[in-house]
Parts: C-alpha cells; sequence; structure tokens
C-alpha cells in the first residue's frame, strides 16, 4: 500500500507487516511509526531515492507498507449472506430502512474501476464487494491505491462464480439486480423503486462486455441508469455509484 | 484520439483531419475510412507495429484520428450560459423538468476523472462542462479515451476562473451549487432538492483539496453525498456521478 490515507487505514485495520517510511513522511505524519511497532509491525527508514524506487506512482508519498492478503473465500467457513447481519454487522453499514447490499463484480478487467468500486460501496454502507473468478486481483496495487483505505473496511470476496453467488444469496431471501443498458426496469422510475428495496444483490458485467447472458437470466431483474444526452454508456465505476446511492437519496427524502 | 468509439463520435462531429487505420481495424470498421473521406480527412494506412509506435495505450486497437481542438472559452463570443436553451439547445439534453446544468470543474488534475467526467456529464445531459484554469487539459490524451466520444458530444470550455463563472451563471438565473463532504446541504434531503431544482451549476473542486474558500463562499449551497460506511469521501467522478443523477432519478419517480 502506498500514501498516508491508505496505510492509516490499514494501521487501523492492523494490516500493516512492515512500514517504510521516508525521513519528510515521518515528520508529517508522527503516530504512523510507533502505531505500526505497537501493533507488531516492522518500521524501516527509507530515503527519497529509496522511495522512488519502490513506489508505483510518479509522485511517491514517503509511505509504503507491506500489508497481509485481504481476500476471502464464499464458502460458510469464510463468508456468506448469513454471516452479515444487523446484529453482528456495524449498524453504520446499514443503509436507511435497515436494508442490505452486496455488489459481485463479474469478470471486471480494469483496476482502478475495481478500487473506486470497493471505495464507491464502502461509502455506500454495502456488506461487501465480490469479485468473481476472471476479475482483476484486488490486490493489484492501482486497485488498492483506487480504493483510498476503504480495502480494509468491508470484506472483499474472491474466486466464486457469479451463479454461485446469485443462488446462494437469493436462497438467503436476497434480490438479485443486474445493471444492463438495455435493462427492462428504469432506475428512478416506480418500477425500480419496488425492486430495489429490502436486501439487493447488484451484479455488475465487464468493461467490455457487459453482463453475461447466463447472469442476465439468473437475476430477478435487469436494470438500466437513464441516459439524458448522447452518451452511449456510462464508465463501470460512476454506474455503480448511481446503482448503489439511488436508494440512498430515496431514503433520505422520505 | 484512439479506438473505433471514440473515433466514431469524431467522425460524426466531423472532427477528423487524419485517420491511421491497421489492415485488421479497416476491416473490422469499414465505414470509418470512407465516412473521414467523404468530410475532407485524409485516410493513412499503417501496420501494427506502427499502431504499437503511436498508441498511449497497452492494446492498441488499429484506429487512431486526429482532430481539430474542441475547448471553446467562456466568452460572449464563443460560450455563455445564455448560448445553452430550450430553445437552440438540443431537447434531448433536458433533464426531466427542462431544467439545465451546467458542470465546473475547478483545478482538478487526473485525466482520467476528468474524461469520466464529461462521459458523465454528457450521459446526464449537461449543457456544457467547464475547466477553470489550473485544471488538467482536456485533450491530455487519457481524459480523451475516457470520455468514450462524450468529447465531441458537448461544449468543453477552458481558460476561465471558477468566480467569473459563478457570478456570470447567476445574473442569468442559475442556482449555483459547490459539492462538499463537509456541505451544510445533504443530497437526497428535503433542503438538497428544494436548492437543485431549476437550472443548477455544480461546482466541483480538485481531487487534493476540495472546494477552494473562494468557491464556497461564493455559491448559494454546499452540498454533501450522504457516507454510510467508513470511507472518509468518494472518488471525485463518482460524486459528480451522483450529484448529477440525483435529480434524474427523483424526477423520473414522480
Amino acid at each position: 500500500m502506498e500514501g498516508p490515507q491508505a496505510v492509516e487505514a490499514a494501521v487501523v485495520a492492523s494490516g500493516v507487516r512492515e512500514l517504510y517510511l521516508t525521513e519528510a513522511a515521518d515528520l508529517a505524519h508522527p503516530d504512523l511509526a510507533p502505531r505500526v511497532q505497537d501493533g507488531g509491525g516492522r518500521v524501516v527508514r527509507m530515503t527519497e531515492a529509496v522511495a522512488r524506487a519502490m513506489s508505483e506512482t510518479d509522485n511517491p508519498q514517503g509511505v509504503i507498507a507491506v500489508c497481509g492478503l485481504v481476500t476471502k473465500s464464499w464458502s460458510p467457513d469464510d463468508w456468506s449472506p448469513d454471516d452479515w447481519s444487523p446484529d453482528n454487522g456495524t449498524p453504520a453499514r446499514l443503509r436507511s430502512g435497515g436494508s442490505r447490499v452486496l455488489v459481485v463484480l463479474d469478470r471486471i478487467s480494469d483496476p482502478g474501476n475495481a478500487g473506486t468500486i470497493i471505495r464507491t460501496a464502502d461509502a455506500a454502507g454495502a456488506a461487501a464487494v465480490v469479485f468473481t473468478r476472471g476479475s482483476v486481483d484486488p490486490h493489484n496495487g492501482k486497485c488498492v491505491r483506487a480504493t483510498a483505505g476503504s480495502i480494509f473496511h468491508l470484506p472483499i470476496i474472491t474466486d466464486v462464480d457469479a451463479k454461485t453467488v446469485i443462488d446462494d444469496a437469493r436462497r438467503a431471501g436476497w434480490l438479485c439486480l443486474a445493471a444492463d443498458g438495455h435493462g427492462e426496469v428504469v432506475l428512478g422510475t416506480p418500477a425500480a423503486h419496488d425492486v430495489s428495496t429490502g436486501d439487493v444483490l447488484w451484479v455488475f458485467g465487464s468493461e467490455a462486455h457487459g453482463v453475461a447472458p447466463e447472469v442476465a437470466a439468473a437475476v430477478d431483474a435487469r436494470v438500466a441508469i437513464p441516459i439524458l444526452g448522447a452518451a452511449e454508456s456510462l464508465n463501470l465505476a460512476t454506474a455503480v455509484a448511481i446503482c448503489l446511492f439511488a436508494p440512498i437519496l430515496q431514503a433520505s427524502r422520505t
């Protein structure tokens, strides 16, 4: 992980094994090193030249941490929809109305999109983000940076097929929706409101190919975001933001 | 511009001066070359090796176009809020309810964000996107690619200060809002609905510093997106998407 904001989130989650700091960064963030050491992590001072060599960014901020892997598998031993409930979850993660939301990214490939979506799902109070088999690795450096620390804030699940997640979630009483530019339900219309109350699982398809046919067939409804201008579609991460925040903005109004 | 989708938008806008095509790309998109030639543009066949050398991307698609600059200045001769009205604009660009929206990006720096926001503003039917002085150049290759062609769909205005745009828009009767995580009005509440009907100018501040104090002081209200989880903030492009689509989703419901 790179950057003070992301490493701060890792420290809070007790996820830092090794912290590399420049002198300037240590002065700017004097609490980081002692907290990593208190948590059993190792702190190494580095020069600016080393920071430039270790960093994946053009403007390294002098704070680099080595952390453990964060992903879980989709299994009763590790994580399942029943694990997260108002009783054992964090109340702040509940959307208004007490409902839950699960985000499934089916074979998405862009690490920047992936990280931005994790950050957005965190902000929207999602229960977890699932990356299906064939998706980008959430540990990709660009993805981790784009999460701005949110990768430590909610469960990230990998190595499962969309169909399995949809089937398990439906058995647990979740409503399953797929975002689809050609969907028969338009977000914001009364029909969409009817299908997006209660616990909702959202599936988003790949940037290049959209929702796969087997996913479209398995969900309860395909939901389109209304497009007013000449754009053919939206960027994936912005589409996720609109879908996840639609019921939040709605709930706040009433 | 790179890629068949973006170049297609440039061809529709008669913006292509030179088109470079590989043989494979010409076979896959046989209409591009004749349409560029009909529009007075020059077509040059290139090899895959030349495509790799010219492209800024890792996986060039064999379609590269040289286009004219698209930006306009903020002046009565070039573009002003009065230029765009339901009478001389494209009706499809009107949000439900007949209101207009103008997007101002104040000193934003990330070209990927910039391009994604142009694409989102297009999809939301915005009247124009303004980049204030000190912002990233919208002609940046990464920005242009992220617009997915939308850079040709609505006016892009540069080289102006936020204060000038806000003052001119207010004189023309527009309501001016700034997106601000610490804003006193929360998006989705009745107070936000009251301030976001009618013609709205939205100002978004830089990724690193948010809305500048002089902008916060000049607008009618500072508006926050509700955050339910542990994320401190949202990615800029996703925040823009939520702000621009909030009234669209609201209008569709009623």
